[in-house]
């Protein structure tokens, strides 16, 4: 299946998959999170291929996850750098599911190398289900039901 | 970068997706929580190459998200179901997670096309960081931080 077909599906889990599902797009993510901007942080963290990074980049710009922003090093030429738009950093509780699933079905042996905790009150935070009353509710006790929009 | 080298990475995102992050993974993830068990069923909803189903399922029972279970029908040979191991449900926080994303920022025209509720009370359920009190924390207020098993 390729991405474009991914994006026109009714399946919503299959339609994020079309924009972040391309093998190194979640890493990308990762360091944006971790604060890098730049075409170059992210080549040099990841040891990413040029035209690899430019493709997933340009995906993530396209469909509003990053959004670029000129700068100019003194002595260079303008170049793009890309920030986390609001849709980006919603992306947030996608890695962290990733990372708390990891940390817990596939342990590094050190421990976590990446804790979240609350800014307000410092206290450790998990990715949860919750209610309408923002009550947690345990994964074995939330059904998913197909609405009236599931394609028949 | 290969799965194998995701899979050695201190970072638990990158080994999650060493075992997720294959094209399919997530789909066929899907349709097993909607109930799929069966090699011709997880082939036929996802129109899916069988030898690449094939190594999908392997990694995944691999890795302790799918068991397999022998059945038989009557007049033919043995075949191996796939079950979702407790290992496994757990990643329906993912999946949900990706899903909301989705549902937010690539809307499907007619809706979400699936929902999730409380089984106790029918309420509607989303994904959310919470913290050691179960109280809600919003994605804005959550700090990642490097712990001392960081590499350095």
């Amino acid at each position: 299946m390729t991405s474009s077909k991914l994006l026109d599906s009714s399946c919503s889990i299959a339609r994020s998959l079309g924009v972040l599902g391309e093998r190194w797009t979640f890493l990308i993510l990762r360091e944006a999170f971790l604060g890098a901007t730049r075409f170059a942080e992210f080549r040099s963290a990841l040891g990413i291929a040029s035209d690899v990074l430019t493709d997933r980049l340009a995906t993530l710009v396209e469909y509003g996850v990053l959004a670029r922003e000129p700068y100019q090093e003194p002595g260079s030429r303008p170049r793009d750098a890309y920030q986390l738009t609001a849709a980006g950093r919603e992306l947030n509780i996608v890695l962290a599911a990733l990372q708390q699933w990891g940390d817990a079905h596939l342990p590094w042996p050190d421990g976590p190398t990446i804790e979240r905790r609350s800014r307000a009150d410092d206290r450790p935070v998990r990715v949860a289900f919750v209610d309408d009353r923002d009550d947690v509710v345990e994964p074995q006790d939330v059904v998913a039901l197909r609405t009236a929009a599931y394609p028949r």
